[in-house]
């Protein structure tokens, strides 16, 4: 069946953060990420495809797969899709999900039961595309919670989602927290809290004598933000060793993350 | 003086690689990047400004200190401007200069002398941004020279340029490269090729105890090249400790450089 201009429109009206939120809905593109959405156990509303898509038997069976899930699956224009999409080619195949959203109480209850953890906190990341890296450092580096400042780019962004290469459904995440109060809660949990910044007190290799720990990355605009760096326990760098400004937020999170992971699980 | 037209459709014109190096010019804009362009003694052709660039005196020194350089300088309208500009508020100030080259004999003495040498080579990187990002990470980090392979996204890209943050003025580089007889010759000089693979067999930390290595990084989409490993002395890897499918090549870059400089500068 023929995609109505209803459907049609709130894919376009999806790009829109507002109208996310106001619906509960998001948009999901390519087939890759669809699947993963499904394993994840993302509750798909619709999808739309092209006829391109159905190129291959093993999309065309994709497609009977979803029907039989009884998720309702339409027809789109090659025009029509590409209009709508935000890829450069489109694969042909774009959904409508639930957004989903963690429960807040489960993860602390994960998080503590554990002898290591590690938290990274982001504060006022505006770029999809580092928001995307740092979710898949996070996913690569097995990160217990990504918090997530208000200010920061919606997680469900198109641009974001797309940039987490499904690792969006690997890693537990909070958006719009309100970082102080919620740090000032893990440290009561024993968590110690570790802002960092060019300037930083302490090299990052330190850490890893740390058993739970939160990262605090800032915006690269602004850095972390006076207030967090003041209830951090300290601050931590990444020495350099040549003549650049800064590195770029999401290689930081990388740097720190591997030299954590490589010592809390190899030990 | 007003800007020419000509002068005006040459800056558009210079988003083009084939007239970057047809003409041997290219863009920079922005009042830091021009001021690093002219500390790393890049030669200035013209510089365009907008009224809201006079707004402080500061500025107002800068352009007489470029007229005085005998840089011919031009006014241009807000809005002439923000048509040719790439970034999404001008700072109302762009410069067209020479481009540079790196004297390939001289990049090899330099890394023949030093005891410890890292290369770093990229393998068809096709992302402005990361190609940016990489550039501050070999800075960062002091790596002694970069290498781009052909097929590879352009130096003088008005958005690479922008994401290197100057660090393209900090750290020698040559485009173009034929990487395959350029890694042999490296291996001759004594140096150990490593590719990077997701399924590498040696663990990057164990690069701290080579003296004078090449690292090769492959774009996202293809990875290091089959020819291109096959003469690399071995490939090397990142532990994945969660389920993420790949780490951003920036990220990887920044992972593997940051426990090489630190072995081998702290040392």
């Amino acid at each position: 069946m023929k995609i109505s201009r209803q459907k049609y429109a709130q894919i376009q009206l999806l790009k829109n953060k507002k109208y996310r939120y106001k619906t509960g809905l998001f948009i999901i593109e390519g087939e890759k990420l669809i699947k993963d959405a499904i394993k994840f156990g993302a509750e798909i509303s619709y999808v739309a495809y092209s006829e391109k898509f159905l190129r291959t038997p093993q999309n065309q069976e994709f497609l009977n797969h979803l029907k039989n899930k009884k998720i309702e699956v339409y027809e789109i224009g090659e025009d029509e899709l590409e209009k709508i999409s935000d890829v450069e080619t489109s694969q042909g195949i774009i959904a409508v999900a639930k957004m989903f959203e963690y429960s807040e109480n489960d993860l602390l209850k994960n998080i503590q039961r554990k002898n290591y953890s590690t938290v990274v906190a982001l504060d006022r990341i505006s770029d999809p595309g580092n928001l995307g890296a740092i979710f898949r450092v996070c996913d690569w580096f097995k990160v217990d919670l990504v918090l997530i400042s208000d200010m920061s780019v919606d997680v469900f962004n198109p641009k974001t989602l797309r940039a987490t290469m499904a690792s969006v459904f690997n890693v537990p995440f909070l958006q719009n927290v309100d970082l102080k109060n919620y740090l000032i809660k893990l440290k009561s949990l024993g968590f110690k809290i570790f802002s960092t910044a060019p300037s930083g007190k302490m090299d990052f290799h330190e850490l890893s004598n740390e058993n739970k720990i939160v990262l605090i990355f800032g915006s690269e605009a602004h850095g972390v933000s006076e207030e967090l760096c003041k209830i951090s326990d300290t601050t931590v760098k990444i020495k350099k060793f040549g003549k650049a400004e800064s590195l770029n937020v999401a290689v930081s999170v990388g740097i720190i993350l591997s030299e954590r992971a490589y010592s809390i699980f190899e030990r």
